[in-house]
């Protein structure tokens, strides 16, 4: 401000502020661009998700070629050269490091989230939409000849695009990808073009008539001293369900490797004992998504084990080699362990199970602003209150587990110091 | 996860968790006492506020003595041996360095403030309340004898409860003195005390008969293409606004000192000046904070040149070494502005002044994420979309400007470049 204003001055500043502009402009391009093409993956590979769930529900008899869908899995990732593949882990440790991403990652995702889900393994959805969106958006990094930061950008608005598509919460596919890298540092440079691939990519979606998601909660009680008391009970008991849920994840693919050294047995014992457990329960609810269970919490109705259960068919499915991800059954889980909590406690099980679904989500991607927000877009602003106790709760007390090991928490829970440590 | 489990083993992970809950119960505790502490100076400092103004509404002479107000409130920090205040400023440095806040800022920007706008001065109350809120904080941590790392902690809780109690927007003041200090990094270590002492805080407000502030946009068009543009243009207009706001207080400030050397002179001068120009405007629609004005906006109604004219006004006052904040103004200056854009262009005035309100707010304090979740808080959840992206464009295309000096910008606005540049 105390320089002297000279014409050299007067022209770097306008240059200076001219490829400023131009980068606005490109991220503005390149962020349409990979909204609607990588929306339009999100969307085929929602419709592709809705037959294979209708399918299987047509048919339930398909639970049984289970352990034959993991073979053709694993066959797959054999024949395209990717048996190393560490899915998401990849997609995000490639942000913070100079990793390719390769192309076949998507339609291997693709196909065998799809085989997963038509023969009821218990998983998610994000885990594809992150790998496809990331994929897709790196490929189209290299293809435009970005450099190896820009590539980073990329990336993060492929998966803010594809989640966008796929869950309807544009906002929060935003930010996710800014926040879930290096918990603690908010990749704000890509934060026009995420928003950007999000809002075409919602859009888009919208045009093909995929209804975003919407849970009421029937009943909010008023904010106050006993109420919050309670709400904070639930937060801490969502933690130690995280933290459950993430060890469960883990120990099951360590404990898989450690009896079946090959991977095809591996598959195929984990599609058995999901069979077999199947059989046990005596319905389909823990296969596949269960958004219809989700649901159910938000009328107030719940199995007490349910849980419990999908904790065991998820970690029994991903860990033998299943694809997907965990945020569905995540939701699941939050959903019915909140509603459980809310019927024994006669707190409002409804707004339980939001807590629940938000807090959990939290707990085990240790990102708070995207569980905020995210919640905000399913279940609309009034229990704002609640969610905000919840979460932070959540956060502090999930300890450093989490979903994607090549995670990494940058500062400690507890203190303002830096740490810079891999979640487990 | 693969070590032997042994008797220590479990022996140690028992004691660190303690130690944690023991952490967790610590900052429960002391974060309701800050809440309730610093909550009810915030409320005292409220009515004080509400007071000064009903009584400079009542006698509009009173403007005539904003010069002996100037006088005053040098004095005042200079008997009190605080004539090198930096204010905000030095509450942010606080947090990522070892200075320490004197106590004796509380009481001194408390009546300075209620004096600035007891004459009629243009200027905000968030000042006020950081100031307020980081030294009691301060000093409640230096009473308790934390650590350097916990001081920083309760500074933030502070902030949250003085922001909180003050504004009502609970969940935008835990999630503020989080991102404002360093943007791009996230202390969520205090997540847990700053949301806690934020709702404890807002709950006495409530009490106290506090509204909370909120102001309805009448017509949302659809967000489709054409609408979307329309608001980018409006987030890059707010954007520049932004930066000539911010160039204006740093450039005002300057000025006076370079023509008046004294203090005392020049904040009689600034007083004499804002007089002059009252007189010459007519009315009072610019001196204090001007929140009628703003809700003028919403009604659809507004002067063309009331940004322009808040601007100088705030600068002017501020410049001169009145005391205030620059936020309410801020939201002035956004909501006046959006109106403006959204009368000439026909597209929804009343959601033009809350995107202009939002994205000006994200452009003099480079935080996203808190404007996003205080647009809610004063708006509703409806107009998302629109927000969301005004937000983004209004961060990207502010530059390096801010309404702190010693706020730190950690990351490049355009690349994942660790750049760690103070504000300007």
């Amino acid at each position: 401000m105390n320089e002297p204003v000279t014409k050299e001055l007067v022209i770097h500043k306008i240059k200076h502020n001219l490829r400023r502009l131009r980068t606005a402009i490109k991220w503005i391009i390149f962020s349409i661009l990979s909204g609607l093409l990588i929306g339009m993956v999100g969307i085929a590979f929602y419709f592709g998700m809705t037959w294979v769930t209708d399918t299987r529900t047509a048919y339930p008899w398909l639970i049984f070629f289970l352990p034959l869908g993991g073979i053709m899995i694993i066959l797959l990732y054999h024949l395209l050269h990717d048996e190393k593949d560490t899915g998401t882990n990849l997609v995000l440790s490639a942000i913070h490091s100079g990793d390719e991403i390769p192309l076949r990652m998507a339609p291997l995702i693709f196909i065998s989230t799809l085989i997963t889900h038509l023969f009821g393994g218990s998983a998610g959805r994000e885990g594809a939409a992150l790998q496809l969106g990331g994929s897709i958006g790196n490929s189209l990094g290299r293809l435009f000849r970005f450099d190896e930061k820009d590539k980073h950008i990329m990336i993060m608005c492929g998966m803010s695009a594809a989640f966008s598509a796929l869950f309807g919460t544009p906002m929060a596919a935003a930010i996710f990808p800014l926040e879930v890298v290096s918990v603690g540092i908010m990749h704000y440079s890509a934060l026009v073009p995420c928003v950007i691939s999000a809002l075409v990519a919602h859009g888009l979606a919208l045009h093909f008539q995929i209804a975003p998601p919407s849970f009421a909660i029937l009943d909010i009680p008023e904010f106050g001293i006993s109420s919050a008391v309670t709400v904070t009970i639930l937060a801490v008991l969502c933690a130690l369900v995280s933290i459950l849920f993430c060890i469960s994840l883990h120990y099951s693919e360590a404990i898989y490797r450690k009896f079946i050294k090959n991977p095809y047995l591996r598959a195929a014992a984990g599609g058995c004992i999901i069979i077999l457990l199947t059989l046990l329960v005596g319905n389909q609810d823990y296969n596949g998504t269960g958004v219809n269970i989700i649901s159910k919490c938000f009328d107030g109705t719940v199995a007490p084990e349910a849980f419990l259960l999908k904790i065991i068919f998820t970690a029994l499915t991903l860990g033998a080699g299943f694809k997907g991800g965990e945020i569905v059954p995540t939701f699941f889980i939050g959903a019915s362990f909140g509603c459980l909590f809310g019927t024994l406690t006669g707190f409002s099980p409804t707004l339980c199970a939001a807590i629940g679904m938000a807090a959990i989500f939290c707990g085990v991607t240790n990102s708070p602003i995207t569980s905020l927000l995210i919640s905000f877009e399913m279940f609309g602003f009034a229990a704002m209150p609640f969610l905000l106790l919840a979460i932070a709760f959540s956060y502090m007390l999930s300890g450093y587990y989490g979903l994607y090991r090549s995670q990494k928490i940058m500062y400690s829970k507890f203190k303002t110091s830096y740490i810079n440590k891999q979640t487990h």
